[in-house]
């Protein structure tokens, strides 16, 4: 009886399924969510997506999303030039600069290698970050890559390409956040908050 | 810092921020998902959505999203019409319709009543649940909302409209679901699973 869904509906709930972090569930509350909006609400949403796509691009040195060829951190005179921070996504960019700490340039992955998801290294922008170190006078490569099991996977990938350079290579520390129970952390952030620490 | 973000991702992260169930973060994933599909596949999607905006809308007499005038439900003439089965969304109707065993009408709300969201009776349908009870020769409404704090005040809110009319108003039953750890079920469905207990 499952046939009472109507298929425009079924449609979106099918594509959204697909995206990566998406289930059946999730896919059907954000389609029920647009549907019972306001339908001018809705549309604008959607075009609100449109636009997205039609504006938005990746930087063409470093992938962050933006709307320009180069985006503001490479476009900007001020930012050192020989120290590049690879991330996996744009919004860890984003939020790194949040953090207002970081003054060099960015080289986004655009993922992380993931055999479960089939995501190998020439789904990602490795080879054009060999290329950039290459052609510009790099002095540190900083892999800020999520610390979880693919994000160190994706770490060591590019670092075992990268040695050979003459660059200092380094990896964003391990450690317990800010606020943390010690008691409640996991055992390897706990072992690489020791093996880390710093003179006070 | 915060302004590197483009303008036109910015502005797609804040309205899927604003939907139910939605925070930033979860806006920031769908938004990159989508960012990082092929360009072509994207607008697909987004057309895809626009379709089911176009499509789509709450059948004239139940409210439970169809493609035409009539839900398949309610132009079904071999369903039994005095039974009236209430659900928050179309989504519960359409995971009962999968089970086989309901053989009434349905009739959708489009949410339930929270106070935390701002969500009160004139938001949903429930006006025309009491007309459709009035009007048509109905013996039995089965209140399906959600087992949920909010979905039980939805519940017995709807109870108090029709409780005066000559119909049988029914709970959808608590229990044990199928498969659980007798040990590990919350105090309240153990003690409903009880109260309700059938005979073999």
């Amino acid at each position: 009886m499952e046939n009472i869904i109507p298929e425009a509906l079924r449609k979106v709930v099918e594509e959204v399924s697909s995206l990566p972090g998406y289930g059946e569930k999730s896919a059907q509350r954000l389609a029920v969510n647009i549907l019972n909006m306001p339908r001018g609400e809705a549309i604008q949403l959607i075009k609100t997506f449109m636009e997205m796509l039609e504006k938005i691009h990746p930087c063409r040195e470093c992938g962050l999303y933006t709307e320009e060829e180069l985006c503001p951190v490479c476009s900007d005179e001020t930012r050192d030039r020989s120290t590049i921070c690879v991330v996996e996504e744009s919004f860890d960019a984003f939020a790194i600069e949040r953090t207002g700490k970081f003054r060099g340039l960015y080289h986004v992955l655009g993922g992380r290698l993931s055999p479960l998801e089939e995501i190998t290294a020439e789904d990602l922008n490795i080879e054009s970050l060999v290329e950039r170190v290459k052609k510009n006078p790099t002095k540190e490569v900083i892999l800020a890559t999520n610390p979880t099991v693919e994000g160190e996977a994706t770490a060591s990938y590019i670092y075992n390409l990268l040695k050979n350079m003459d660059i200092t290579i380094s990896r964003i520390a391990y450690g317990l956040p800010f606020g943390a129970v010690l008691e409640n952390a996991d055992d390897f952030t706990l072992a690489k908050a020791l093996e880390h620490k710093t003179p006070i």
